[in-house]
This record gives C-alpha cells, sequence and structure tokens, in this order.
C-alpha cells in the first residue's frame, strides 16, 4: 500500500516569541488504525533533516526514514496502534517554513520568517493531533531532535501524553552541539549565493549547505563506523580516498531536498533548546510530566553522548518518576537510531504494549 | 633575548614524487647553543597550522607556539640543549610554499605547486640539519602533524636520530581524520574567492577558510573543555552563545595569519601519509629506526586517540624496541600538548637526560 503525504492548513499558530503564524500548514502521514475510544495513538517525531514520510513506501518508491520501526508487527506496530508522524515547523517537506509563500507580500518568507523553537514544533503537532480528536496520546517518540520534541511534550502538555520515548537526545545542547551546528550555518551563511536568505528566485548556496552537510554526516557516524565502512581504501576511479567521495556525495545530494534557510532556523531552535529553561537541574521541569518514560542511547553516539540521557534519568529518579534507561551497544554512532533496530524495537515493543495495558487500567 | 626567524635557501629539494622544487627556502628559529661535538641538537616539528617560531619572544612580543616547553630548565631545556624548528615545505610562514614565487613565472606557485608528503617535509628539515653539520639529532619531537614528521624521520634516517617523541599523533590518518580534513578543504575550495587557487593579487577565500579553522577549533578542543570554557553562555552584547562568538573570532583571525592554498597542501599531506606505506602492521616500518622513543597521547583527545598512539608503542614492543609510553589526564582535548606542560616537561627532561647520557657512551 502507497503512503501518501497529507496536509492540514491551521487559520493561526502562535509562535512562544508571541507572533502569529497565519495560516499555517503542517504535513504529516499516519499508519494504522485510529481505535474507537482514541486511545492507541503514537506521535513520532523527527530528527533535523526528517520529514513526515517516517514509515511505508510512498509513490516513488521511497521507504520512510524509520520503515524498520513503523508497520504490522515492528517496533511501532502499525496492526495495534495508529501512528502520526508531521513535517516540524520551520521545515522544508510541506510544513510552514522560510521557504513557504508569505500571505502578506506574496513572497517567500525566507529570513523574515520568525525565530522558531522546539516548543513551536511541539505546538503545530498539539494542533495537529487535537484535530483528530485525540486528548491523550498513547505515547510519542523520536530520536536526536525528535527527543528534544518528545521532552518538551512531555512537560508542556502533562494529560496529553501516556508515555515518550527520547532516543539518542538532550534536555539541551552542550557547547560542542552548538558549534557543530555554528560551523554549518557559517558555511551556509558564507556562500555568496545564500543572498541573505533571499535565493528562492535564483541559484540556492548549494555549496555551502553541502559543506554544512558533510560536517553534519562525520557527526552522524562514529570513528569506528567510518573505519569499517571507508578505512583508508582509495577509489580507484579518481585517487581520491573513499570517505572524502562519500561525503561529496552526501553534501551535494542533500541541496536537492534540503532548504538552506530551514537548516539555519531548525538547527538553532535545537541550541536554544532548554528543558529546563536556564536552571541547572532538570528536576523541577521534568516533575510537570505525567508521563512513562524509556530512555534509550548508544555507546558509540558521540554526538548525543550517553551522559546526556543519563542527566535525564537522573532527574527523573530523584522524584521517583517512571522511567527505564537502557544504552544499547552499537558502533554506528548517532546514526544508531535508525538503524539499530532489533533491541530498539524489542524495547519498544514491550513498552507501549505495557503503557496499553496501564492506560486501559485508568 | 628577543628571538628572529632566520632564513636558508637551498639550491633544490627532490621530492618523493620524483620533482625537484630549485630553489627551496626554509624559515627557522634556534634557541639555545650547539656544542662542539655537535650531540645536543634536537629538532622541534610543528603542527599543522605551527611555524617555526617555537620558542621565546619575537620583535612583536608574541610568544612562541611551545615557549612554555622551551627555554632554560624548561623542558626543553635551552640551557643545556641546542633546539632548532623550522617551518614545514608548503607552509606560509617563510618555507616555500604554495604562495612562494615560482622563479619560472615570476608569479605564485598557486594550485601549480607540486603535491607534497609528510616525507618532503622531513627531506627538506633533514638539508637544514646537515647544513648545521649536525649528523645526529639528540632527539626530535613534535605534536599532532609533528609526530608524523617525527616517525617519518626515525624510520628514514635511522642514524640520525638518538631519540624520536611523538605526541597526540598517528602513524596515519583514521577516515574520521580524513573526514574532517575533507570537510575543511572544501569549506576553501567553496569560497568563490577562491578561484582556483589563484587569489594571491586578489581577496583570499576567506569565508571558506575562516569556516575550516572553525571545523578544526572544534576538534581541538574536548566536548568537557567546550563545557567548562563556554557552557551555554550568551554573549551580552549580541545575545549568541559564547562558543558561536569565539569560534567565529578565531575563524576569522585565522585568514590574517594562514595561507588556503598552504591549508589544502598540508592536510593532503597529513591525510596521505601512512608510515606502514599501505601494510596493516606497523612493526616492520618500525624495526628499521635506531631510535629510543618517548610517546604520549591524552585521555580527553578524542582527534588523534590514545590508541593511535597505542598501536605505535605496541609495534615496537613486538621488536623489543626501546619505547616508553603514557597516556597523560587532561581536559583540554587534542589541545593538551600545547596547554597540559607540567608532566610532559617532567617526562621529556628526564627522557632526554638518559638519552644524553647513553649518547655520551656511545
Amino acid at each position: 500500500m502507497v503512503v501518501t503525504t497529507q496536509h492540514k492548513q491551521f487559520p493561526s499558530l502562535e509562535l512562544e516569541s508571541g507572533i502569529v503564524l497565519a495560516p499555517v500548514d503542517v504535513a504529516y502521514e499516519t499508519y494504522g488504525t485510529l481505535n474507537e475510544s482514541k486511545s492507541n495513538a503514537i506521535l513520532i517525531v523527527h530528527a533535523f533533516s526528517g520529514d513526515a514520510h517516517a514509515g511505508g513506501v510512498d509513490a516513488e518508491g521511497h521507504k520512510g526514514w524509520w520503515d524498520n520501526m513503523i508497520g504490522p508487527g515492528k517496533g511501532f506496530d502499525t496492526s495495534k496502534y495508529f501512528v502520526i508522524c508531521s513535517n516540524v515547523l520551520g521545515g522544508c517537506k510541506g510544513s510552514t517554513g522560510p521557504s513557504s509563500i508569505n500571505p502578506a507580500t506574496g513572497q517567500p518568507y525566507a529570513m523574515s520568517f520568525p525565530v522558531i523553537t522546539i516548543g513551536d514544533m511541539v505546538r503545530l503537532q498539539k494542533l495537529l493531533i487535537d484535530s483528530f480528536g485525540i486528548t491523550r496520546l498513547l505515547s510519542i517518540a523520536g530520536g536526536s531532535m525528535g527527543g528534544m520534541q518528545v521532552l518538551e511534550w512531555a512537560v508542556r502538555y502533562p494529560e496529553s501524553v501516556a508515555s515518550a520515548i527520547p532516543i539518542a537526545s538532550t534536555a539541551r545542547h552542550s557547547a560542542q552541539q552548538i558549534a557543530f551546528n555554528e560551523v554549518a550555518r557559517q558555511a551556509i551563511m558564507a556562500d555568496p549565493d545564500w543572498c541573505n536568505g533571499n535565493y528562492y528566485n535564483s541559484k540556492p548556496p548549494g555549496r555551502g549547505l553541502a559543506v554544512a552537510r558533510m560536517v553534519g554526516h562525520i557527526t552522524y557516524m562514529s570513528d569506528e563506523s567510518m573505519r569499517q565502512k571507508f578505512g583508508r581504501r582509495l577509489r580507484e576511479d579518481n585517487g581520491i580516498f573513499e570517505v572524502e567521495s562519500y561525503l561529496r556525495y552526501r553534501g551535494s545530494q542533500f541541496v536537492d531536498r534540503f532548504d538552506a534557510n530551514s537548516y539555519l532556523y531548525i538547527t538553532k531552535a535545537m541550541d536554544v533548546f532548554d528543558l529546563a529553561n536556564g536552571a541547572q537541574s532538570l528536576v523541577p521541569v521534568l516533575a510537570k510530566s505525567r508521563t512513562r518514560y524509556l530512555i534509550i542511547s548508544f555507546t558509540s553516539d558521540w554526538l548525543y553522548p550517553s551522559y546526556q540521557s543519563l542527566e535525564i534519568v537522573s532527574a527523573l529518579r530523584r522524584r521517583n518518576q517512571d522511567v527505564a534507561y537502557i544504552e544499547l551497544t552499537s558502533n554506528y554512532g548517532h546514526d544508531a537510531f535508525l538503524v539499530e533496530v532489533d533491541e530498539q524495537a524489542d524495547l519498544i515493543r514491550g513498552f507501549l504494549s505495557r503503557t496499553m495495558k496501564e492506560n486501559e487500567k485508568r
């Protein structure tokens, strides 16, 4: 069965800054069937460069980015659950973002797009969930920036989230994580084709965006996974290292599928995100949530290291909140949440099943 | 006493590729006094962006990049030893490199500069050492790319090196190390001002070079040292994160002191360097050396992780060669070899003193 991305428009969305976006579009996909009591809905939230196409196969034959986790019998079992995934606010895959037309001008917003936050992404998702008449999500799950949205949901809408699964994520970026994003942003803005963001009627800043993506790819892999995948092998055709060739290819490929201004806005939203809103301790803010947590990290993930997940776990345990934590062994680095399926799926399957049962008792 | 960088010109240098550079200049500094038997000479070899000004203070009041290690009573004790440091071939601080004038054309070499290797850098250093009438170095020491030159010296000129001190280095780059260098190169070449390297009569590719340097700085620090130095603190004047401000400043500052084409040539020389020349094992190549080794790495150095030093140590031990290895505890990441002075100086002081005594017995 072919999956098609769907679209909804809401008349307006008030952002955390107080600015009102009107109208606002959201692109989303659903898998499985919403039950009568609307108690089996799971929201999947995507990472930085993801989109609404999380599961199944689209008309062009492309598998969803988490298709190995979403489907009948899979980690998110669509024979039991109704799974929703939407493109984030600020993105470039159907939800309103800097490349969208500003109705006030008839031109793309570009850099006149308002500053957005992880909280704003969640507000838009809440509109979408409300539009289905779902008052309480069985679960919300996502890796990387998805995990930030999961945490934000749990503390902002405590009554609307029965369980939360933040994977390979953090409650706030470290200086190093901000630094990698800043290099990427500088690479984009250094490209003269960026033109202060006004490139929609001409050539996009492809060279800068490609460099930004190359930096990203290094941080998504581990030293060990790069050794296994490339080592010091040279390409026979041009004599360059395979790792160079791979990065160049992935960089140039990205230019065709991602908007440079979205890169700037979304990475900034990630960097500014701080669940504790400047406080040192995560205990008080996490105490607002009424959610069961399953927190997962991966041994070789040096971009979102396990200590960041453990900081969340410790804060939850301080107030005796319901949290299960596991660090999975993997060589894949940060990419592990997308590729290390087996153990992850087992954990999630069990966690969801128990959550469903406890929900029924309520 | 003010230190002045000196210059020598040699009529020619044959490169590993067979190409002959003629003439070839080398910029260097010396500290301390060469003894009558010329047995107290130590060659210091610099890292990627270093120069000949390793010790003392120059006419503008700038301290050398390893001044905390070089001087009377310091790790490299200039009251006992004669210390030499030269700018590498391919550099932009007085030794022949892409920004030098090609005598055949009267124009800067730019990208017509021949491909150079770590071995070629060492060949030029050998000419310099020979010009002093020094037949055997008491020691050769350097961190990062300096360590690669140390290793190359030890196996190429085994009779000319009594001891070798490679610090925070490797016998060959991993895929991840190559990847970071490749991103930097792509950032430079993506800058339209690069003009295929022909920018010497116009504007240098400053934006690309700044992005390249920003990537570098992240890899030179550790997650922990960035947390301690910047955390998530914001600058009061412009509201950006301190880490962003720091990287932008260091990036733009670098443009004034480094040549973009040198960046391309030198990083490529590092990436291509393989002490074992494609062989899996380092044992046979290291067996060529007749050198005492002191090998140092740092716990938080994730760019040149300790396992790379240990690979060299293991290979030396397999043939019962004389090697001392220590992993020093530091939060400073790869920068540690420049800033963690105390323990490093003690280790080197003792190692040099013992080498001097054993040398006298010869």
